[in-house]
């Protein structure tokens, strides 16, 4: 394959893969390193498996979640959004069951006080913290909802819970929500937001945290389209992350085992993605039947039926809820995305370059501008294209060391396209426009550009 | 005023300024009404005074949180974004001095119990729930800040808070935020997420609630800077507010007097809105000083000081804050745009509508479809169109009710245009623009319809 590069006509050396036990360190380093994510309160020595999105790291996750929004909401005229409180009536949880069964069994050592999770023991029976053996009590029901109060006075009137899945906010606005946008179902209910689970054993990054904010629909349907639409958002969902980039390879459709199963659901798929570590989930699609709304009206004693005048019958809707980690999306996105791979220098040389090979619509950066040198004609048009793009585009301007090194730079974080302001643009008002994936170059006129970048960089 | 409505041209009436005692009642009915904002657990009585979002108010809250998120992140060279953990290590709040003296003073009443806060008793001395006179205890100090533990033992070691501002989540990520970036002060640092604060007194519909979404950006200056762009932020966030269309009148940036002040500040000012029951907070504007990072270098042992190379000097950057409230500029901004005026039906009567004139960019829905009938030859044409237009924009389509209810139905809600497809389309492949504020109506050719809204809404 023959590209451009520094105006050298080169071959390309072919992309190297990396190696998958590597993978994961190579990206939690670049995340840290280049402002992706950070160890929450890390001054302090960190705090108990929490993350913070950095500079960059804040843009990919939102280009995921405006991604999954557009998706679900706003190209569709049969969902619409809602965002609900993390703090709800903990009545909520009694009805939806997870006072009673959303819990983790814990035993505790006698001999040294830890505890752990009872279906993690060694099978040797021997405390992994202190070795006694056979000194553990019995498995005890450690539920994983958060607990805090709400008003002046800590009792058991002020008890709340923070919200351990954003679909029960859905769940409990379905009257309120069908009344005003006058929807008929099948239609759904979207939502993005942060929940909580007190997680015993968190890790992999952000793949299992303690706070982690998730991305649910709650698709209402009669009761005998349940099935049809249970398939249709396994494929729907399926293919988001197939659109968006992610290698069809890396991901499958897992249908849970009849005994896998949650206990409001009669059937759920994971969409799982191979992670450096193995398939895990990154999006549950379950049939959730009429377990919700039925208990909610029970526990609530308001009528959550819906009454289809057309067919002249009331129902109770079959709900179908798919429910992806925005956590687990951008992590994921971003380990398809990362290659090393060995490239041509403008001297000729050959390379090591990290490219996130990240969907332009996810990438953090959509353009850098570059001037060729800190020179006092070149910075001041910079800045006035910079500024131009900005208008449209998430912009990076780095006057910082040679060219060479800055493509790299925006190629490690995914930046699609560079724009090179050089001595030759004083004469001919013109860029170099660089593709992050080719490395190819193209000179454009300046009143052009902004409508070049507008085809390339598709919303 | 001469305008053209529904074919006919007729005098426009005057608007009505709706009498602020009915303001709030009409906007509170409105939103719920239309799916702006519900009473959270509504089905289980509420929940102490928290509130969702509805299908149409998380769309009107995106555009305000997107609004702020450009102009202070996408447009400026000198901010950056992040976003932080609610869960954040406890020692974060002793150095920020919250533990000690993030409170209010708590009186309980000997007699039945009940507990107050001390600066709010009435100066007769009597329970304001069972009338019993002298019967407070002394007060103590409340934490405002609500607990948690966090793993599967609650102790002491255990405990953690959810956190009562985002700002120490970006004071404590400084030094990883400029190194990363290499960004020079001046710069700052902009988050938007959920804070939770156990208030005593939550009220007033979204203004003042226990769990609320901030926008904040901490910006971090040489000292001798500080005073400058203390008053450079000031007249930015005031003009912010201007700029999405509320009436300056409806405005006052406020100093606070001396007394007034945080520990941690040397000058404050607020933005105030006049809400219905009077002048209160949508932003404050605080010099922090050197506090934040000075209290943080000293209890994480960090060194959190900035090497400016150019003047060879080392220095603690001085911190602006422009704090906002996304929740309280998302009522300002409805209450503020929320009109009644008489205005001529398409017979040649008067009625009165409701219209939200809210700035297009704000408005949830840019664009509703509205085929003249349910017609068979209409609906498909709809259906066309809209999707066309979802592409771009949030659109709404609506069949049910005759055109002039929709036209109303759409203005309450602040649609900034309605596109009408009646039979005429047919022939002439044009539709009906209708103009939200004036009411007036463009026909326009589909293969401009397009182009036409763009360049009527911008970004």
């Amino acid at each position: 394959m023959i590209e451009c590069f520094g105006g050298i006509w080169v071959a390309r050396l072919p992309c190297s893969a990396v190696a998958r036990p590597d993978l994961m360190d190579r990206v939690v380093n670049l995340s840290k390193r280049r402002g992706l994510v950070f160890p929450s309160s890390e001054i302090y020595g960190g705090f108990r498996s929490t993350w913070d999105y950095g500079p960059l790291g804040v843009l990919l996750k939102r280009n995921v979640k405006d991604a999954w929004w557009r998706s679900m909401v706003q190209l569709r005229d049969d969902v619409v959004g809602l965002d609900a409180a993390i703090l709800m009536a903990p009545r909520v949880w009694e009805a939806s069951g997870h006072i009673a069964t959303f819990t983790d069994p814990l035993v505790d050592c006698r001999n040294c006080k830890e505890r752990f999770r009872a279906d993690q023991l060694p099978a040797s029976g021997a405390c992994p913290n202190c070795g006694a053996k056979d000194s553990f009590t019995d498995a005890r029901h450690f539920n994983l909802m958060f607990k805090t109060f709400v008003g002046p006075v800590e009792d058991d009137t002020s008890v709340a819970y923070l919200r351990p899945e954003t679909a029960q906010g859905i769940l409990v606005n379905f009257k309120n929500v069908q009344t005003t946008t006058r929807k008929k179902p099948p239609f759904g209910i979207a939502q993005i937001g942060k929940s909580f689970r007190n997680e015993i054993t968190p890790g992999n990054f952000v793949f299992r945290t303690r706070e982690f904010e998730q991305m649910e629909m709650e698709f209402f349907v009669p009761p005998e389209d349940a099935d049809t639409w249970y398939r249709y958002w396994c494929e729907e969902r399926f293919g988001w992350y197939k659109e968006l980039g992610i290698p069809e390879d890396m991901l499958r459709l897992r249908p849970h085992d009849p005994e896998e199963l949650s206990h409001y659901s009669v059937g759920t798929s994971d969409v799982e993605f191979d992670y450096p570590w193995g398939w895990g989930e990154l999006e549950g699609i379950a049939n959730r039947t009429d377990f919700d709304l039925t208990k909610h009206g029970e526990f609530s004693g308001e009528d959550l039926s819906y009454f289809d005048q057309e067919n002249d019958r009331r129902y109770i809707p079959y709900v179908i809820e798919p429910a992806a980690g925005a956590d687990r999306a951008t992590l994921a996105f971003l380990l398809a995305a990362y290659h090393e791979e060995e490239a041509p220098t403008a001297d000729g040389k050959v390379e090591k370059r990290t490219v996130l090979r990240l969907d332009p619509r996810l990438a953090p950066t959509k353009v850098a501008v570059l001037p060729l040198s800190k020179n006092e004609k070149l910075v001041p048009i910079s800045e006035e294209v910079a500024g131009d793009l900005r208008r449209l585009f998430m912009v990076d301007v780095d006057a910082a060391g040679s060219i060479g090194k800055r493509y790299r730079r925006q190629d490690e974080v995914g930046t699609p396209y560079c724009v090179t302001i050089d001595f030759d643009t004083l004469d001919d008002n013109a860029v170099t426009v660089r593709d992050r994936d080719s490395m190819t170059q193209d000179r454009v006129s300046l009143d052009r550009l902004v409508d070049h970048l507008r085809e390339h960089l598709p919303t």
